[in-house]
């Protein structure tokens, strides 16, 4: 049997391209004592690999080139040599830009077992897997939302954004969004229950934003769950509230890779506002409640999802690169079965 | 008997200027039932009152034009019609730039008796005073320090930041201060122990500042108190630890008033770092606490303190001009008897 997959064979000069990337078949590996072989169903395709394929000091090591490109993945279990797992298990875990993955069963916390019982798999890539707890962690542990408080949240259409507002609305706040377009924002609105969506597509400009979010959030903004950065940030701190809490979770860079810088940092200052950057990844005591409660929420249909399902794993850097640039709408997935 | 006040009489355009204020003579005025006629014997001059100078939305409201300057004040009551204060009491309170204040006993926390047998008068207007709280504050609440962390505070000569330094070295912190000039820097490291002081005139750009910068921190910056912005700010960022935790609490703008950008938020996230501003008469509850520790290290000698004394009401103008432009070394005071 084969085993499709994909390598990083070369870092980006500025934008990364399909050139970067390089399919290769290799043959299924044996199975040895104590490990799995786990066919993966669906490929996750998150905005973090574009930082590991820098070379850069990060909080991350860089991706190694000629190796796969790593990467969520759900699937089933193929092979078990290890006694905690039966042929036939769905399982959660990082098993890169490929088909197959051999894991060893006694690794802590690299391959879980899911219920698809009441979730669909691929979920657990989304609402129920990173992006999820991502949106949990940096709203409830950050933000701190309270009833009646206005919450923002950038890029709100996508895996994590649409997360934040529908928890935020959870929490009896007033949920305002920001994302990309008319569609995408109907969307947020009409799907998700957002009471608002700016689409910063018609405001190109911070003092355009500003004004639109001024007139979508009449008693301001108490907490902000930052995706983008760049003009979106700057808008939105100028809205804040006293005592207002942001959680920043992306920073784009401009064109160049230069840093957009924030225009105005006396405004943490004058709002007394607390700012905290974060990776979800850093926190995982808090995993378990984060996963039960959005398991929960995903059976209960209350917290919706949607999700962009490419076809094949070669379909995968074409993908990748289609989710840099906001082509996808909601959770990017690459499905190969 | 004659009560001299100063009144700001004209918002500054830019820089403030010796014409926004007005030296008048009122009398001394009589002293109601429930009232308490206190002289000041020394008046404090801090860089918040700048703020207050113009006519803008901020965290507090502007100071009203043709009336006394705010700010506090130590002094000795001469008249009490209320039972809780007597003749002689030394207080404190925030009686403006006058020579005398007339006092509403009634009202809370506007007048506090203070105990000069152990702690010199002038003290409740700086180490033991707002600017103590407000580095106790920003150190310990927002910072948190824990041993053999490096604590970094800019304006570390100032009121503020000489306590920030001290308290840190006394939770068993690596102090580095940074300062303007050589004679600052000299009594940062030598009269108040810091472990190291750069000076920012020898360094004019971020960069510059960031090279000195890391020899000053050879494990990086933990914890950073920030009393001015630009590009103190923009170089202590980068050389944030992971997980640092940044208190601001004070910011300059650019010549003509505007902001000064960030260069590099995106290292708020790269280093997931905390960042908080904060203004200490918001967080009253700390207070007793704070006095308390304060007052015991002033008493016994271990928090050490430098004033710069101006002579006489009349001289509060151009000591307060001074005082924005870093002429004074240490809390700079007006001594009005």
């Amino acid at each position: 049997m084969i085993n499709k997959q994909i390598l990083l064979v070369s870092r980006p000069k500025g934008e990364a391209a399909t050139a970067n990337f390089r399919l290769v078949e290799a043959p299924v590996p044996d199975v040895p004592d104590g490990h799995v072989l786990v066919r993966h169903h669906y490929l996750s395709l998150d905005p973090y690999m574009r930082g590991r394929m820098n070379d850069a000091k990060s909080y991350a090591p860089p991706q190694p080139l000629d190796a796969v490109m790593i990467g969520g993945t759900v699937g089933e279990v193929v092979t078990s040599k290890h006694p905690n797992f039966t042929a036939g298990d769905a399982v959660a875990g990082m098993g890169g830009w490929q088909e197959f993955s051999l894991v060893d069963g006694n690794a802590k916390g690299v391959l879980r077992k899911v219920d698809t019982s009441r979730i669909p798999l691929s979920a657990y890539l989304g609402a129920v897997g990173m992006p999820g707890v991502t949106a949990w962690y940096g709203l409830m542990k950050i933000c701190q939302p309270k009833a009646d408080q206005t919450i923002a949240v950038s890029a709100a259409s996508g895996a994590v954004g649409s997360a934040v507002g529908q928890l935020a609305k959870a929490q009896g706040c007033r949920a305002v969004g920001i994302a990309g377009g008319h569609e995408k924002c109907a969307y947020v609105v009409n799907d998700l229950g957002f009471d608002a969506c700016i689409d910063y597509k018609m405001h190109k400009d911070a003092k355009a934003l500003y004004l639109a979010l001024k007139e979508a959030t009449p008693n301001g903004v108490d907490g902000h769950f930052e995706n983008v950065g760049g003009a979106v940030l700057d808008a939105v701190l100028a809205r804040m509230n006293a005592f207002g809490r942001i959680a920043l979770c992306g920073m784009i860079s401009g064109y160049d890779g230069t840093p957009i810088p924030l225009s105005q940092p006396q405004l943490i200052l004058q709002s007394r506002l607390m700012l905290q950057g974060f990776i979800v990844s850093e926190h995982m005591e808090v995993w378990p409640q984060a996963m039960a409660e959005l398991g929960g929420l995903v059976a209960a249909g209350t917290l919706k999802y949607r999700e962009s399902v490419a076809q094949g794993i070669e379909s995968a850097p074409e993908a990748f690169l289609g989710l840099l640039k906001g082509k996808n709408f909601g959770k990017q997935l690459v499905k190969l079965i």
